[in-house]
């Protein structure tokens, strides 16, 4: 391609002041431009990345034995519904009417389109298993959109949805999945962490990010030193060490207390360790219902899992108002111990107390009264949890719950997704079931895979740049070879790239009309892998001029040696 | 391919008992699914022969230097309330709110989108010309979906965009995409006529569609004998012939008419030829303004063409009491003669007059009483039209505009069209322009060019079957060969699958446990192009059994031949 020919300015500056690389490089290399927020224009030269990036993904899911096929953009709304989606999802669903009033989602997943569609066919279990794929456009109503391809509100994704006999079926999917994306990532030029995360909106039991390591990402994730375990900070688990439990529990007392509503003002009055303080945090859910949520005081409440075991999809926190005038407590001051007993009659409360509680005997705190707390409160005895389990937040240099190392905290970008989704979709969607060998109906066992095409190139140019620009991993190049010809000598380089293009060499030629310092900006800030120089000076030795971008020095090459170039660099 | 482990499944029969025959087989063979009406399923093998028509596009439309990117499917509402497209438009047009409650167009075609990219640019003329196009997806609120993939609400298209500096190099490249366009599909197995038609709600001057003869396409088109002139219906010119100009234009007469109301009540009435009465019709705007249209008696009115006089979108008839209410005229008896001076108040009427009234004179027809004609009425002496010009409809026998003989009436399926847009869009969208070698700007000249996949892909089924099923060319079939294995011979058929899937032949193996009368009906409804049997019979004389699909005779080879099967065929 002609650059004179191509629609490619690259630009010294990009409008918004981008801090981001990825997004600064790819819209200083007219990869792209965003038409409204978060929605872009993939240009010619970032359509053959792209491409290029769905070409691998589609070998590897083929080899894997997954089908490709499309579905309708459009979901039918009462497919949603069937699933109650249209209320669990967390983003805003985009919706829209035809001339009819029908409504549709935009979809930003398609399991009720896949689910729609097998059910329609009478499944036996010698049709199973399955696993089938589209590259198709993604809508999600971000709050923000933010940092190029890395957040947006419109992209292309590689969406997988597999259907089983069981659970120990899909097990070997899965299993095979993280495998072909481990792959898939590896060809890209990413390394990647397979890491816990949280379902979401999407439902199931578990899932996977496949997260590549970067301090522009939004994956905040732990690993265990050993890297045995990898977890997202939202479902990581971790051991609660023993404390105080050979103590003999004590009378439970009330005193006076006056201090500040802090934890730190606890541990200052009573001269006591801060693990031995309850933590009481109040949340309010859609229902408006009240949360108690109670934890070791040196723990923090982690609202995905309290989400998780609540099953609900939001909370929010209580205002000091409403732990007042509702929950007739004292904001500072609230405890587990008598609380029910003094609500407001309308008032639902629920507590739950992290398991962290039971690593310790006479804990104190609050007493639901202001400037009073209480010493020697425990569990069973003192107050009763509604729900037990964990709700805490990992940290840093707490013990990996596989025993595998202290945690170590990692921060990066989520470029693929696995799903087991079980029954989740089967059991709300009427008819999706196969007949098995005993003749009888049985659900579906699923689960889901996805990958953010525009993410995965954003995440390949945070990794491959230096300070002059993007370096291509070879295999998603937009380009093999960027010619450029310099003073005056146009019809040798012409030539040359005449060559280069009978050899199915796909070269970009810088034929423009600039100087030689703009030309090689341009060129490192697009990033091709090998450069091709000509000009008077290399031809007075009957030679071209080669530079590996990753690398710093340059070599002359006999012209004679053209036929072999890809194998010389 | 093995199809035991394939997502597919043949019917014998289509749900809604559909009459078209590529519908049908579509269906059947589970190339497609619908999932709401107009919205399809591609199913896997489906898939593929989508991916193999784009493949061949694609190809052909780099080669012609046509640069292939994307665009956002959410158009901001805001770039087509530039273009007035939001009024213009014939189809309902979808639109969607995000959170923030901006609106968004799901895009039909992408004009906007595109001239919006590239007034972002500060283009010079040496930046000219250029052609971008995509691969997108369309969203279309069609009244009817129709014909499996003939008429759809969501659907593939291929639309380019090229920007000029001028006419002249807009033509150059028009010319070119008509020979790109016809070779693309030729490729694809299908002869296209290039048809004259409406620009339609994408503006312009004028536009030609790729149309393939068929008795289920929605396009009615003229050729005339020698094939020099084609267009369609609705733009279609022909001669009008000279009638009785020599003769003396007589008095204006007026004498009773008891008469019914249609043309031939006043042939029988007066004796005299239909083409000496003149037709009235009455149609009403969007502006409530009333438009007279009057013709030849022996034509019909051409509402497009009268559209497209009038420059509107859209026309209604007159009801006969709006005729007798706001034009005080009389159903039957309209004439243009004095009829403006008998409106009510209120009444904006606009006459319109086909140029073929200039071929008579002394013509006669109603006199806007009731039973009272008038005789020998002329134009400019009797009544004078506000417009004139060309609004007759062409209909089969007669003569093309260019002498090339007589109109023949053709039907079929557009699948693909071309339009000059010249400054239609540029004009209308502030900053379209460029910096010419004067150093003024001046505004692009625009032209477009879409291809509607999924229609292709049916447009080449109803061009390549039987009676038994679809009959692929070899091109965009699915699979190369499809392999059917017979009573007990799976280990030799096993290891002659795997031997043509070593060489790199996509081959769709029939591993299921079905009969042979089975297998070879599935085999001829999918239609790959060669078929291979391998059976007991076959093997006993170290052969497989070939048969092309479209022929009827099968032929044994020699199992020793495999390595060059493709050769053979």
């Amino acid at each position: 391609m002609r650059l004179s020919h191509y629609f490619l300015k690259t630009s010294k500056t990009v409008p918004d002041n981008d801090k981001i690389v990825s997004s600064k490089l790819l819209k200083q290399g007219d990869f792209i431009r965003e038409s409204s927020a978060g929605r872009y224009y993939i240009l010619p030269i970032g359509q053959k990345v792209q491409q290029k990036i769905m070409s691998i993904i589609k070998q590897e899911m083929d080899a894997a034995g997954c089908q490709e096929m499309v579905s309708p953009i459009l979901h039918p709304l009462k497919l949603w519904q069937e699933t109650n989606r249209t209320n669990t999802i967390g983003f805003e669903l985009m919706r829209v009417k035809d001339r009819r009033n029908t409504e549709f989602v935009l979809g930003g997943t398609a399991e009720e389109m896949f689910v729609d569609l097998v059910r329609q066919y009478k499944l036996s279990y010698r049709d199973l298993p399955f696993n089938l794929y589209q590259f198709s456009p993604k809508f999600r109503d971000e709050l923000r959109a933010r940092g190029g391809l890395l957040r947006v509100r419109e992209f292309i994704m590689k969406d997988a949805y597999s259907f089983h006999r069981n659970k120990e079926d899909f097990k070997i999917e899965y299993e095979k999945m993280k495998k072909v994306y481990t792959k898939i990532f590896k060809r890209l030029g990413l390394e990647t962490y397979i890491v816990e995360s949280d379902n979401g909106y999407i439902g199931g039991e578990y899932c996977h990010e496949f997260i590549v390591e970067s301090k522009v990402g939004e994956s905040k994730f732990f690993i265990s030193e050993s890297g045995k375990y990898a977890a997202h900070e939202d479902v990581a688990l971790f051991k609660k060490e023993i404390k105080n439990k050979s103590e003999k529990p004590k009378q439970l007392i009330k005193v006076i207390a006056k201090r500040g509503p802090k934890m730190q003002d606890g541990v200052k009055l009573h001269k006591l360790p801060l693990w031995q303080q309850i933590k009481d945090v109040v949340f309010v859910d859609k229902k408006n219902r009240y949360i108690l949520a109670i934890i070791r005081g040196d723990f923090d409440v982690n609202e995905v899992k309290l989400k998780n075991i609540l099953k609900v999809t939001s909370l929010r926190h209580a205002s000091n108002e409403e732990i007042k005038k509702d929950i007739q407590s004292e904001p500072g001051f609230i405890s587990p111990v008598g609380i029910k007993d003094k609500l407001n009659k309308k008032t639902k409360l629920i507590i739950v107390a992290d398991d962290s509680l039971r690593t310790v005997v006479n804990s104190y705190g609050g007493s639901n009264e202001k400037n009073k707390d209480l010493l020697n409160v425990n569990i069973d005895r003192d107050y009763k949890p509604d729900i037990e389990g964990d709700i805490a937040l990992a940290k840093a240099g707490y013990q990996s719950i596989d025993n595998s190392g202290k945690l170590v905290e990692k921060q990066g970008i989520e470029v693929g997704n696995i799903f087991q989704l079980g029954y989740h979709y089967s059991s709300k969607m009427k008819g999706a079931v196969y007949v098995d060998a005993d003749g009888k109906e049985k659900l579906l066992y699923m689960g889901c895979y996805g990958i953010g095409i525009g993410r995965t190139m954003a995440a390949i140019v945070e990794k491959h740049n230096d300070k002059k620009g993007i370096i291509w991993p070879k295999i998603v190049s937009p380009f093999q070879i960027h010619l450029i010809a310099l003073n005056n000598v146009k019809d040798k380089a012409d030539k040359l790239y005449e060559k280069l293009t009978k050899m199915k060499i796909d070269t970009l030629y810088d034929d423009r009309d600039k100087t030689a310092g703009e030309k090689f900006a341009d060129a490192d800030l697009i990033g091709i892998p090998i450069r091709i120089v000509i000009s008077k000076k290399t031809l007075k030795q009957n030679a071209f001029e080669i530079k590996i971008r990753k690398e710093l020095n340059t070599k002359l090459i006999s012209c004679k040696r053209i036929n072999s170039i890809l194998k010389i660099v």
